[in-house]
């Protein structure tokens, strides 16, 4: 079995919504198991366990949550154990060109810096999906689609 | 008077609505003056002649079209004669998420490079207007606001 | 007179140095002032008291040090009251293509989201400077002319 | 076989050679095939041919030469068949802080819009390798690194 973490951060609920999205199209693959949990339940030990790991953070100051980038600054203690595996990441802000495309591609820069693996998407929100307030029809179908492509390829090198 | 350059390239007329709307922002600045005009009617020679240079292209792949990026690779003749201008980008794209915000600062990184002075906004479409598909009254309030800004700071800086 | 703060964050000793490289280009030229602080020093209600705001960070998984994100996501309480000012930026890495360049880039974002106004430079190091280690002839030349430039921007927008 | 292609724009040989340096490494893999051409050599419609795609281009105005930005824009006829593949970059550049990060991540930024698989590396530089001016023996090995792993996740996925 491939695991995927999903973690997030979210104040107002938007980013969650997304997580939950996400996660709901990593469950329709078979071989995936998926853990969504929020940042606060997340530890950078706890990393290294997953095959994959796709993180959600809001729009803050066009990159993600200080709180998400402490994570990741933690995790250098961890440093090579998450080459190879597959990442991904997803963003809610308040506005279109609000500096959600920036936010999902520093999270993604992170995890190239880790040695991840990362894939794009070819319609819909290229890098990962942005959500223009909460949750809606169409940043739904992006998140659930994030989930089911990246679940697979983790089967694919992972499972 | 601050002279203005927007230039712009545009196959569907989405992006030169935005530049039309650009144009009318800082035509209203009084100082300024303002040259409106399609990519194959400016060359890098022309480039120095301005205070400020707003440009504006399709979202092509996450990044500006060929043909505006074949306009930056010729202004290195010029390299050292922009230091100093005022300038600014703005992008159309076909959806949300759709690499607009990576477009705009690819534009904005390359005038960097020349050492010009660029400003962003607190509100609305922070790197620059992005429009998703035509010109709707989200993206002109925008347009309008980048023409306003600019204007005045090439007016306060070179008027 | 133009006020200009240089905010750093440093844990090895890298990042500061290039922070007393910024203060002293930045203290040759007539009519600025300069505040050299470590970020602990440095509250979000500070930072409108500045006509210019300069911050350096060691880069840490290609972005700055969460505690730097810390004080941008603080500044929301400010947001609005930071327009117009002058911004910039520096960052040391471990190594040459380590991540530096989007460091610095990561920091203008945050500071374009605020509506200041950045500077490119034409020669050296383009978007701010970036130290490999330590502060050597290079990077601190590159320093000293950061410094000069936003204190003359600084006192040509506020002096 | 996975087949990989190594495409490169270079006119003062730098870039070749690191192409020559990625081509040396992805040889040593067994199971793939390289085939390293000039772009001049390589249109569109030869794309959709290769499991793995890697890029070199200079640094101009902070991203890929227009040459390469032409290639990527026709490329568009061809979308949605190079989903799934492996991606790759590498720029040189004449400086430090020239503008090499934001090159390789400009051209990584359209291999994901085009739904392309791409894969970081924790040491060295992390999102693809940089040489300031020449191949020296730092870029080199990077070089031959990204060769290698690139050549290797293209056999797991395709081979």
């Amino acid at each position: 079995m491939a695991r995927m973490l999903i973690c997030y951060y979210s104040r107002t609920g938007h980013t969650e919504h997304m997580a939950e999205a996400v996660a709901e199209g990593a469950r329709e693959v078979k071989g995936a198991t998926v853990d969504l949990r929020p940042l606060a339940k997340v530890a950078a030990k706890d990393l290294p366990e997953f095959d994959a790991i796709v993180m959600g953070s809001p729009t803050y100051y066009g990159t993600m949550a200080a709180e998400m980038k402490q994570l990741f600054d933690e995790s250098v203690a961890f440093h090579g154990q998450l080459a190879g595996k597959v990442g991904g990441a997803f963003s809610s802000s308040a506005n279109v060109g609000g500096g959600n495309e920036t936010t999902v591609l520093d999270i993604l820069k992170a995890m190239l810096i880790h040695g991840m693996v990362i894939q794009g998407e070819v319609s819909g929100d290229h890098y990962g999906p942005v959500a223009i307030g909460d949750l809606d029809k169409r940043s739904r179908a992006n998140c659930v689609k994030l989930g089911q492509a990246l679940a697979k390829l983790a089967v694919q090198l992972h499972g």
